[in-house]
C-alpha cells in the first residue's frame, strides 16, 4: 500500500515532538545530569513547542543500585516534581518501562496521583505478552501510553507482524517503530513504516518512530518515516544518545513547518549544557565503529567500548566484530 | 515518471565512486596537503576500488597566485605524476575546472599527453553556454567529461529544465545533482533525480551525484538519488569537504554490495591521516551552523567564518543569516 500521509509544505496537527534527551542521553553519561541541565532542559522543551519531554526510566531498585545511577535511571515522583511542579504547561512528562527490570505494580503509580502523563514501554519481540500486562497496568491507572519494540532489524518479518497485531489488540496508543542497531536504510525506512501504519490505522493507533545515527541516517529515517504516516517523533538535544546518538532535535524542528516549534532555545541549551557535557567527557555521535556495528546489525556495545578506550584501529575492530558475528 | 533503478540487494554495474577528497577538501585546508597524505591516498581509492580520483582544481594561474594555495589548486600535469607516475591501475584521474576560472584552452593539454582521465566543468545555470564551450574542448582534446549545475536550489525548475535540456544536447558524458547548500531533503532529492534521469536516458546520458552534509543528509540524499538511477557518486574521506562536507566514502563503500568496493583501506586512510587532519585544526563536518544555512537555503561561506571564530551563539548566527535574507 502506497501512502504519502506528509510533504515538506504539509501541516500535520498530529505530529508530536519527544524529547528524549534525559533517557536516551541518560546511557552515555549514566544519568548523571546536574539539577541546573535538567531544569533548563524542561524550560527549553516547553519554550520551543515539544510535545513530550520524557525524564528517564522507571528502572526496579530491586535490580539497580540507587547508588550506581544518577536518579533519572528511577524518575521517582519527587525528583520529577522538583522539576516541573504541577507542571502547568503544554509539555507532557513522559517515563519509559522496560519490560521485566521495573517494578510497575509498585513504583507506576494512579495517574491521579502523578505528574507524569505517558508511560512508554520497552520490549523485545518475545516480551510481547509481558508488555501488554504492563501497558494495561499503566493504561489502566489513566496513562497515555506507547510501545518500542526493539531490535526489529533482527526479527522475522512473519514475527514481526504477529507481533504487531496483538499489540494494536491492547489499550496502547501509539507503536514505535525502532531501529536500535541504527541498521536501516531509508528505504527500509519507508516500507516498514507502511507496513505498521496498515496495523495502526486497522485500530485506531498512533506509529512513532526512534531512530539511531550509526549511519548518519537518524534524521532522515525520521522524515521518511513522517511521509508515510508516523506521527510520534523521537528526537535528543545535539542528538544525545547511546552509542552513534539519535536524530538531533535541532534538524527535527527545523524541518517541522508548523510554527508552534521554535529552535532557538534549543540552539541555546547547546551552546550553555551540550558543549559542556562534550567536554566533561560524555561521548556519542556519528563515527567508524557505530556505522560498522550499524551496517553489520549488531548491538553498538563494542563500539561503545572501542570508542570509550579511544581506540582508532577501525580495521581490527571490523575484523573483531566479523569474527564474532553470530 | 516512477523509476526503481535500484534496491538495497540490487547489483548495479554502471555505479562509478569518485573520491574528491582533496578537491572539496582542498576547500578546507586551501589545498595544503602533505604529498605523503596524497600518495597514501592515491594507493587507498586503488585498493578501495574506487573509479575516480579528483585532484583537485585546474585554477588559472592569471586569476590566482600560485603562492596563495597548495599545488592542488591548480593540478599540473608534473605535480599529478609525480604522485602516479603513468597509472597503471583501474583508477581514474579526474580534475576539476570553474567556468571562468580556468585557463582551459592553455592548462588543459590533449589527452593523448595527459594522465588525466576526466574534465569535471563546474558552472552556474547562468554560465550554461560557456560551459558547454568547455566541455566540448575537453572532449575534443579526448576526456571523459562531466558536468555540475551548482546552486540549483535557488534556480527556477523552468530555467533547470532549459539548462538541462541544453548540455544534454553537448558532448558531455554525465552531469551532476549537486546540492551546494545541503538545502535538499530525501524526497525532493528523488524528484530531482527522475526530472535529471529523464532528460538524460533521452540523450544517452549518466546523471551524478554531489551532497553536501549541511543537514546530515549527504548519505541519505546520494543512496536515494542511486535508488532512482544515479550513477557516479562523488563521496570524500570522512566527508572532508568545505563547510559540512559531504557524503562519506566510508559510509558509501558499506552501502554499496558490488565486492569490488573495499571499505578497509579508507578506514586505515581514516586512522593515519585524518585524525591528524582534524588536530591540525581543519574544520569541517555536520554543525549547528551549517544546519541553519542549509535549511535557509544560502552559501555556507558565514558558517564557516562563524565555526572559524569559535563562535557558538547559534542564536545570534541565526538572527543574523535571517537580516540578511535576499
Amino acid at each position: 500500500m502506497e501512502r504519502n500521509n506528509g510533504n515538506l509544505i504539509a501541516f500535520r496537527p498530529d505530529i508530536k515532538v519527544v524529547d528524549c534527551t534525559l533517557r536516551d542521553g541518560g546511557l552515555v553519561n549514566n544519568f548523571n545530569f546536574s539539577d541546573e541541565f535538567v531544569k533548563d532542559l524542561y524550560r527549553t522543551n516547553i519554550k520551543a513547542g515539544v510535545d513530550y519531554m520524557e525524564f528517564g526510566y522507571k528502572a526496579s531498585k530491586e535490580i539497580f543500585n540507587k547508588e550506581d545511577y544518577g536518579k533519572w535511571k528511577f524518575c521517582e515522583e519527587e525528583d520529577i516534581r522538583a522539576v516541573v511542579g504541577n507542571n502547568d504547561f503544554d509539555l507532557k512528562i513522559a517515563v519509559m518501562a522496560d519490560v521485566g527490570r521495573t517494578d510497575f505494580k509498585n513504583d507506576i503509580m494512579k495517574k491521579e496521583d502523578s505528574v507524569i502523563d505517558m508511560v512508554r514501554t520497552a520490549t523485545y519481540i518475545h516480551q510481547i505478552p509481558a508488555a501488554i500486562e504492563m501497558i494495561q497496568d499503566a493504561h489502566n491507572k489513566g496513562y497515555e501510553t506507547t510501545v518500542n519494540i526493539m531490535a526489529i532489524s533482527k526479527v522475522r518479518e512473519d514475527e514481526l507482524t504477529k507481533g504487531l497485531e496483538i499489540l494494536a489488540e491492547c489499550d496502547v496508543d501509539a507503536i514505535y517503530l525502532v531501529d536500535s542497531f541504527g541498521a536501516f536504510y531509508p528505504e527500509q525506512m519507508r516500507r516498514l513504516t507502511d507496513m505498521y501504519m496498515e496495523v495502526a490505522e486497522k485500530h485506531g493507533k498512533k506509529i512513532g518512530i526512534h531512530a539511531h545515527n550509526n549511519q548518519q541516517l537518524a534524521f532522515a529515517n525520521t522524515i521518511e518515516a513522517v511521509t508515510k504516516g508516523a506521527s510520534y517523533l523521537d528526537a535528543t538535544v545535539s542528538g544525545m544518545g547511546r552509542g552513534a546518538g539519535n536524530c538531533y532535535m535541532e534538524s527535527l524542528l527545523a524541518f517541522l513547518r508548523n510554527p508552534r516549534y521554535n529552535l532557538v532555545p534549543v540552539m541555546d541549551f547547546v551552546q550553555k549544557y551540550i558543549l559542556a557535557e562534550k567536554e566533561k567527557g560524555s561521548i556519542w555521535g556519528y563515527d567508524i565503529p557505530y556505522l560498522l556495528t550499524g551496517v553489520l546489525n549488531c548491538h553498538p556495545s563494542s563500539a561503545i567500548r572501542f570508542t570509550g578506550d579511544r581506540r582508532t584501529d577501525y580495521s581490527r575492530f571490523y575484523q573483531e566484530l566479523l569474527d564474532h558475528m553470530e
